[in-house]
């Protein structure tokens, strides 16, 4: 039986692993899990699956779930905030770690269980974004897979099997094109949160949700893919593919381009991510040719979407700047999330962050978070 | 330097070999040639490639050859017929045979390379149409590799590649349809040999191009598929996907699809078996998603097209039903070729000889070849 941790349990793909845990009864043991508030949801899973140790990172929830717990005369270690997420990541029995958190506080306990030699099934990209460098060395280091969840990358992942030795040309990271597809900058000034949240394909959380409208989602992959794939930038396209049943490619030196496809359910990838490197059980259902008609493929809108050209851009030159870039999209997210700022405030925010903030530090652990903490400082004063 | 053989190397697809050996140049030694008789493309082949031995099965061909190999001052051993053809498959040195002769008459040649111990890159599917189970048997017995040449196969073979310890659910063949895609069978009943060689996508043999707009082609690769990747005919489906940029897909039991995607040239696969299991080169150029627009499917016309369903019964129930199938069919495609019989005639006679002939032997050489005579000799009086 294979024994997890899931970070950011009470999230969309937190919900989703748990129901892949649910399909697979009897061959995962869920022995820790991480949540910020959502009490009732981990009322609800300690109820369910035992799991020994929960951490809560906010200070009321954690209180009220104390007494909760107690009430119940339910049992666990409970601990708390970034202490309580690394204990949660590197339970001694713990074979892997679903990283599900999001944003760039999954940075810390995704490197403490690579520390510990636990596996990681990868959620949150931030972390790569942020600090892949570090990650992608300390994984090899310590002997750790690190198995991509996002879709897009778990294809890629998929498309590489049996390629060991052979050089890839580019890999081809399909995008859906989010809710804005097609539309222009005079459009997207008075695009509203619920416009924005409304996502064509993928059933997402919120912050997700805004980066795929606004393409950072896609932007923040593409970082994702050059560290999880030793990619260089230039050998990474991305294709706009509205239907998203193609999750992603990689073509091959020989011009020969492997694909994966599947139905536009998450928990597909999770699936193959937990069951490494056995395809088992069939969670998300098949694709019926007959039925899917058509797949259609567009040059992506940088200008429009600039957060796009952003995010290579980072990449490209790297060192804190992607850091930089991701901290100013942290705080403007949550900002247009809770209607502080407009929609466009977002990209032109990440822009001036961008240019303004000295990027060319080393990557370690302490100069990405003092960069992320002044980034967000500055965003959420310049709006306040 | 791989060392190989080339069976059928005047043909489409033999010429399409000589092209990726050009391209490769210096990886690759040609050992051994057939042709049927065109002398002049031999004598090509022979200047640029020094074979030290060249198969000829055609009488008047091979006298005339043997005084243009001395009028030329060329040296090479030239060989005659069936024994000619062995010989060439059988080299002492060489490591591969390129079976690219078109219909059964490559069972023999085949098989005596594989009890040479020589890899085949088998382009002759009608091999494996009559004695797929024979030649399965042998290619075990003595560990040899089979690597499809057929674009389709070898996409499946490649979307196989890191998946061996996985349980495909369904291989799902692409077909572009051939050039009377959306067609009914009055239209069918008038229909010319010019009209059924435009094919719409691939370069081929005019065999294989009847073939193709009968869907017979498709049928002979549902056979194919079966043996070469051991799949049960319900779990072979066949998609009709005109642009012929997917070329074929392998559903895997977690409902994840992995796929094949290239240019529509025949040299991408002969490339792929010909350096397995290392992609080499580029001869067949890259696809360009910003430009292909599209990709599309449907559901075979079973009804209009009856040889794709002729096929799957002559599959299904085996024995010696798909060497009847097919050695009807390659007698009906040379009569229509040479305007003796009408197109709709193709199917019917075929349909005649799987319901008339007895199939119930065991599939041997000898059966096979027997009953394949018999067939061809009634097609022949039939229509004469």
């Amino acid at each position: 039986m294979r024994k997890i941790s899931i970070l950011g349990a009470t999230g969309s793909i937190g919900t989703q692993t748990l129901e892949v845990l649910r399909f697979h009864k009897g061959e995962f043991e869920l022995l820790g899990i991480s949540a910020h508030k959502s009490v009732d949801k981990v009322i609800g899973i300690v109820k369910e699956f035992s799991p020994k140790v929960v951490a809560i990172t906010e200070k009321e929830a954690y209180e009220e779930l104390k007494n909760r717990l107690i009430k119940e005369g339910l049992s666990c270690n409970l601990v708390f905030g970034m202490e309580g997420l690394k204990k949660v990541a590197s339970l001694d029995e713990v074979d892997m770690v679903v990283t599900s958190v999001v944003g760039m506080i999954g940075l810390e306990p995704t490197l403490e269980a690579i520390r510990h030699k636990k596996d990681i099934a990868l959620a949150n990209k931030e972390t790569l974004v942020v600090a892949g460098e570090l990650i992608m060395r300390e994984a090899k280091n310590f002997g750790v897979k690190i198995l991509p969840v996002d879709s897009e990358h778990s294809a890629i992942y998929q498309c590489l099997q049996g390629n060991e030795n052979n050089k890839i040309s580019k890999v081809i990271l399909t995008a859906s094109g989010g809710p804005f597809r097609g539309k222009n900058l005079e459009f997207l000034k008075s695009v509203k949160v619920g416009d924005a949240l409304k996502h064509p394909k993928w059933t997402m959380g919120a912050k997700i949700s805004i980066d795929s409208s606004t393409l950072m989602n896609k932007g923040l992959e593409v970082i994702e893919a050059h560290f999880l794939f030793n990619c260089d930038y230039d050998n990474i396209q991305v294709v706009v593919h509205p239907q998203s049943i193609i999750h992603s490619m990689v073509e091959y030196t020989d011009g020969s381009v492997i694909a994966q496809l599947g139905t536009t359910d998450m928990r597909l990838a999770i699936q193959y991510a937990l069951n490494y490197k056995e395809r088992k059980g069939n969670v998300a259902g098949n694709l019926d040719f007959y039925k899917l008609k058509e797949l259609t493929f567009e040059e992506p809108d940088f200008k429009t979407f600039k957060c796009l050209a952003l995010a290579y851009k980072a990449g490209k030159i790297g060192k804190l700047l992607p850091a930089i870039m991701n901290g100013a999209n942290e705080a403007c997210v949550d900002l247009f999330l809770n209607e502080k700022i407009r929609y466009l405030d977002i990209v032109n925010t990440i822009e001036e962050c961008m240019e303004n903030f000295d990027y060319n530090k080393e990557v370690t652990l302490e100069n990405v978070i003092n960069i992320d903490k002044e980034v967000r400082k500055f965003v959420y004063s310049k709006w306040s």
